[in-house]
């Protein structure tokens, strides 16, 4: 398995800072693998919201997940303050790829990183391309 | 302080079975408290479904939360089994207050007790009186 | 229903700063009810960190939640960052109350207020005197 | 992006029924991305707990998860029954994969496929051989 090591911030866009939940620990008392997912979410929309990209009202962009992953590095879990940071590693015609690092506390390198594959699609569902705004907001993520 | 104990299940009127998850758990090897409220929550919804009171949708019924508590009595965990028992306590012209026993696989005697009070508004959101329909179905919750 | 209204931010003694995640607000497009329990037992938690009161590993508190309850104001949601005021409401010979005020934003009244009943356990779970230094502690939260 | 289509339910050997919670939608009225993880992480809990593979205790098997992945098929959301079908993709010395298909109801097309690949480890982090009745286990869920 080829297995590239984590990266450092530097190998990031835009930052968020996320504090860990006490609830986010699990019995093993690290932080659960689900929470994860759901502050690299966050990361990515509180970025969108940032850049006027909305995703929920009438008027909303349908960004559809196809494909989401995270790969482990280091442990994380309550107190911590997780340090989000963003790039975008693929952007296609209608479909593009956030990728997000997670860093604890003062790490310089990533105790997690993981991906979330977006597709834009129109009403039916079908993938339709990304508008010239949309795309000029993640092209300033890519590295 | 007067605390009166733990009901069995013959004190409340409809259940669902709801199994706890993995993550259910936080890092003291217990339910976290939160996840009660929301095992309490998915069984007020599976109730309302079922009697076809819509809370989501644009006909559906406002109902607001304006109070909830929970009284804990045994601690609950994964793997468990919570058959969640449910009952009005209160049933006035525009609020009302689910009652809610978690029972613990196969015990008889509830681990926490649980409510929810809540309101009917309208779209300005004042109370509003509940519908003859929606009072007729709460009200086969009431002992 | 003798209900008193929120209170201000004047009315609690120690915040901490949590903000919401995508995932806290559910189908109805707020802050799920669940989330602002986990939200005031992270406040709690943190402080009970900085004042050095442990509760895991082999020396901790055997602090047991027998009660929790919140009342609801107004909404919140993503993205929110909610200050969590603290308070100590009720100092017992064995039993305690946080009680929570959760302040959106800037704003200086609550949306939500909720407690934490606890009560210090052995390893029975027994209820046992608090110590000393943690009366100690939990008074700086008398108001 | 070669994407291979989802499977049915004849791709996976054990089965383990979890329905989905209120809290699990989002704000936009389906399941949240993180509770897809969740539901796979029970899955496989509960499956190995079945197995008696323990993971909590003192004697607990240190199984590490070092990478996961989902890919989004069709929505699921609340209220439905998820059907989560397990099977393991590859078995190593150390390292094994968890395949997991979610299906919906009564589908008999996966909704999302899963994975998770971990490592057993000892008590420095190390990977360390998986115990004979630890693979026998696991080689019951191979296609």
């Amino acid at each position: 398995m080829t297995r590239p090591g984590p990266a450092s911030r530097s190998a990031y866009r835009a930052f968020h800072a996320i504090p860990t939940r006490w609830k986010d620990n699990d019995a093993l008392g690290h932080m659960n693998n689900a929470e994860y997912l759901s502050i690299i979410d966050t990361a990515v929309s509180l970025w969108q919201l940032d850049q006027g990209l909305s995703i929920t009202g009438p008027d909303s962009l349908r960004f559809v997940v196809v494909e989401t992953g995270i790969r482990f590095f280091a442990e994380a879990g309550f107190p911590d303050m997780i340090h989000a940071g963003l790039r975008i590693g693929h952007l296609g015609r209608s479909s593009f790829r956030y990728e997000v690092g997670l860093f604890r506390n003062d790490a310089d390198t990533a105790c997690t990183e993981g991906f979330f594959t977006m597709v834009l699609t129109d009403t039916q569902g079908r993938p339709t391309p990304l508008p010239k705004d949309v795309r000029k907001a993640l092209s300033t993520l890519m590295m």
